[in-house]
């Protein structure tokens, strides 16, 4: 499955949830939700543009593998996730393990998110309202795709950007803003 | 913790079993491991002694790291276990997303394991009499024990091994023995 996505800065989330309510999304709990990212013994996933990092969302633990981006005005790539033990001190010791293997953290990303859920186009797209530690608020427009569809995907995509009045989007990851605002 | 553990190839079970049922030692159920072992992109862990692996018993899946082994008569060494989301499906994503990361598959071990649990001066030690595919039966015997504890944990377990009547023991791993005989 392809993950496609765009990112906005915003000032405020008022219209776009305005917007958003108007077509009937359904909004998700909000929820907490911090990353620690690592960087490979063999190589600089800042160079080779993937990441591998754990995401814990309360006491649940996921960890995830991007690949490097496809092109094409939206980000398409390779994510493969899979969930691990629950818990802090299981994310605890996820965090060893791969240290013992060589990955060294990188940074933590911490945000408050809420995701609204919709369609468009025969698709099922996210909106992610995100509030990040030191970075500030967010729209995040995702859909996921079978990679034989995606250009329709992406065209779903950039449809609700310009509905929403979304401005230039960010290209970059929150990850890479993290590591901007410390070196 | 440390794993502490000694290993010993055997014709039969037959004696062994009849030992630790005289010590009430406790059989659980007869289960079915898959091993899926895999070599690091930046060194070869044959050289420095670690082990990355999946562990699929029945439909649980587990990944392992172990560290070098530490010297002694016994085998110590470092291990971290995480469990990780259950099925076919998760086992085989989470081989791609490492393989993503640049990890090679080595070897595949498959083993039918009956554990006996006992107690001996104070330890909880288990006794592992195991059917490995294409290399015959062993007893494993270990101790998990805290670091402070080590030597009394070695004294416990070579106890323990005398009063069975194991031969010598066998140094390589399982995983070290499917090598041998696949080069």
């Amino acid at each position: 499955m392809l993950e496609i996505e765009m990112k906005f800065r915003v000032a405020e989330f008022a219209a776009v949830q305005q917007a958003l309510q108007s077509w009937q999304a359904t909004a998700q709990p909000t929820i907490e939700e911090a990353d620690h990212y690592f960087n490979a013994p063999d190589r600089d996933f800042a160079r080779t543009d993937e990441a591998f990092r754990l995401r814990s969302i309360g006491v649940e633990n996921r960890v995830t593998y991007k690949g490097p981006k496809q092109g094409g005005p939206t980000k398409t790539r390779t994510e493969i996730e899979i969930g691990v033990e629950p818990g802090m001190e299981a994310a605890d010791r996820f965090c060893r393990m791969v240290q013992h293997l060589g990955y060294r953290p990188t940074a933590v990303v911490k945000k408050r998110r809420t995701i609204f859920e919709f369609e468009r186009g025969g698709f099922e797209l996210q909106a992610c309202l995100d509030e990040v530690e030191t970075l500030g608020r967010f729209v995040e427009i995702e859909i996921v795709a079978e990679p034989a569809q995606k250009e329709r995907a992406q065209e779903a995509l950039l449809a609700v950007v310009r509905d929403l009045g979304l401005p230039a989007s960010e290209p970059r990851s929150y990850l890479e803003m993290v590591l901007a605002r410390t070196t």
